[in-house]
């Protein structure tokens, strides 16, 4: 066995605190596995020196806030980032890296970010720059999309990829209670935020994709090209028309790679069928669905976030640096072949569309709309109308035949015009 | 970009064709991915040469019957093995070896047969043996269970391995019709072979069985230590049976470390939740799930067979040996460390169970079975009988609760002198 590898960890929230656990619970097995025992010599935290509880440290462990001590410190060989957040992270990851020190990190939006500037840095000096863990958590989806599929052309990279969204949509189709309720018990059980707006309105969701995109396509993906919705629209009336389509909403983000190379990227809420495994995975689980040109779709799942997935998946990176010789260096694939980003628009979006109206009633209405529908050639596939008393908040429901979305843009803004509306509709794609 | 990475082919059956295929449409891709041109220069199959379509070939292929000449080709990099069956196959393998050649395989017999002499040999010539299309065709399942749980520890490797069976099962379940029926419609749409044995009657999920085993828990788990049944005894009845009870059949193998470390394996059919994704894994699919002990349960799914994901994985291979540089070797990551087998036994099994007898009717039938099972002090979750006007031999089913099968396999021999039985009873466990 080799000499041991010597971590800094930077960052002591849950994942953090999760990570030492596991480091000192699995110390035998994981020295096996890596030819090597892993020791931790170093934490910085922001948190003050004396509220970290050092009970909880292996004895002689450093602990101090001073993250680029750690970073660059002599007797750190792995620097374990788990701060999250673009700085003071940034700072001190690229500080690691250029100190030639191999750096694994969860931080999804610092790579989606910075990952490109990040892994220069890395295959500069010959360093690891490894990131399983920020995507889906547990899952070794980077690893699959990087390496398992190299055979094959991958034509699209989907899934649910938050877990606090997907525990509120489940809870919304499995007890019919209100959005507002359901996020509120999702909190209390720590699988949302306080501030939970990164989780339920895709931004959360948007960084990954641009990691799944840049690591399956090649293509350098700027945060800002995916197109992301919230989940704060839904109502529990939609579960119950979703029901009469055989369908339940999924939160998905969806990067699909064109004939011509070009990529769409969006998160939102879409319809899926109840037959399909996306509708079994409930809760605050995720999943990811790789479709490829010969071997057909994949689908991965598993636990997406919460402290020990994570954790076990930052040791498995940890785990595989030491395999490899932390002094070697692995090359950080999925950023070594770049291309320039090439976005398609809404008109390359082509899907059946689920249009949810709530209306003040008046006789017409139905034909208005779908007068106005087929004046852009949009073809209407059903009208879908659970009685309800409220005459005055009526919602209903009309699904449409496949449709380019720039089509069903322009036929959406003349629709707005009416003045029945009550509220602006809801628009949700259906997948196959 | 390196010099071309010169491959000889073993074989040329559905998945060699398939393999030769892929390789000249998706060229410039894999090169780009490869960091190396991949060029085909040599074939051997036992085939006579003038029944090989020289025209599906790269112009320049050498064409011939002698394995070993193509195995220890001075011009041949890389070995890739699609003859299928322990000999001649596992010569040529040994051979190509021996001479320094890195081989791709997709032969699992062989494997669970020979694999840790396999790879002895190219640890000490310091060559790679890859053989992820061996298990679950295009799903990147080996990589992930030795590579992407090394910071976890796994408790049980589970799934549908063979999507022949997986076919059958499916469509009884869809259409109601008997056995032999279905397994004549597989055969002639072509996902079963003409002699089915070795994927109705298990052993070739068993063989899977083996090699995930041995990835997830670094023990030598010899072939013959898999109970494995198969699915022919199932008859339209128990789907209807099992839908009652809220499942589905499905041929499962699975691989379950218990706490002193005893391994307990098996392929055989379940009666598996409909709740579940497994149950959602439907026709010639392949499932495999993960569960382990801090992170959860994982699952994968994709098409498990055939010739284009067969080739799509054999390929991933090819590019991982050429990306990182196949003159120096990676360690057979999974057989490196390697502890002896400690098999566990029926008493380690416990679940509940699916008992179905097939009776002549006559009354007490159900109080002497009843009393039989409890002397045994195994307890009787359920009684289920659907009408049936066959009298003289009358389908009925027991569930069970939670049992140790050592103690049902005791209750079952005292049930078999009962003079009532038209058939032995069908046991089959039900997952959690």
């Amino acid at each position: 066995m080799s000499a041991p590898l010597r971590l800094g960890l930077l960052g002591y929230g849950t994942v953090g605190r999760a990570f030492v656990r596991l480091l000192q619970a699995e110390s035998p097995r994981l020295a096996l596995q890596a030819g090597a025992r892993l020791r931790l010599v170093a934490v910085a935290s922001r948190a003050l020196p004396r509220k970290l509880p050092q009970a909880e440290l292996p004895s002689g462990t450093r602990v101090g806030e001073d993250l680029l001590a750690v970073a660059t410190a002599p007797d750190v060989d792995v620097v374990v980032e788990l701060l999250g957040g673009v700085e003071p992270a940034g700072s001190a990851v690229a500080a690691a890296l250029d100190a030639g020190r191999s750096v694994v990190t969860a931080n999804k939006l610092l790579l989606a970010t910075r990952g490109a500037d990040l892994a220069t840095r890395a295959r500069e000096k010959g360093v690891t720059l490894a990131f399983e863990a920020a995507v889906a958590g547990g899952i070794p989806i980077l690893r699959a999309v990087r390496e398992g599929f190299t055979g094959d052309g991958i034509d699209v990279v989907s899934g649910i990829l938050n877990g606090t969204s997907n525990f509120v949509l489940s809870e919304m189709a499995r007890t019919a209670r209100p959005y507002g309720e359901i996020l509120a018990e999702a909190q209390a059980l720590g699988y949302a935020e306080a501030e939970p707006s990164a989780d339920v309105e895709g931004a959360d969701a948007a960084c990954k994709l641009t990691l799944l995109a840049r690591m399956a396509f090649g293509q350098e993906v700027p945060l800002d090209s995916v197109r992301a919705e919230g989940i704060a629209r839904l109502r529990p009336v939609d579960f119950d028309y979703a029901r009469m389509l055989g369908r339940t909403p999924r939160q998905l983000g969806i990067a699909r790679r064109l004939p011509d190379g070009r990529l769409l990227l969006s998160v939102r809420t879409h319809l899926v069928s109840n037959d399909s495994i996306l509708a079994r995975v409930d809760g605050p689980f995720n999943a990811v669905q790789v479709s490829t040109v010969h071997g057909g779709d994949f689908v991965f799942t598993g636990r997406g976030a919460g402290g020990d997935p994570t954790a076990t998946a930052v040791l498995a990176d940890v785990v595989q640096i030491a395999r490899s010789g932390h002094r070697a260096g692995v090359p950080p694939f999925g950023w070594d072949e770049r291309s320039p980003f090439a976005p398609a628009g809404p008109a390359d979006l082509v899907a059946p569309f689920y249009l949810r109206f709530v209306v003040a009633d008046r006789p017409g209405i139905l034909a208005d709309l779908t007068t106005a529908l087929a004046r852009h050639d949009v073809n209407v596939d059903a009208v879908l109308q659970i009685p309800c008393r409220d005459k005055d908040a009526l919602p209903f429901v009309v699904t449409l035949e496949p449709v380019d979305e720039a089509r069903l843009g322009r036929a959406l803004s003349d629709l707005a015009s009416f003045p029945f509306h009550r509220e602006a509709p809801l628009v949700l794609p259906m997948t196959p």
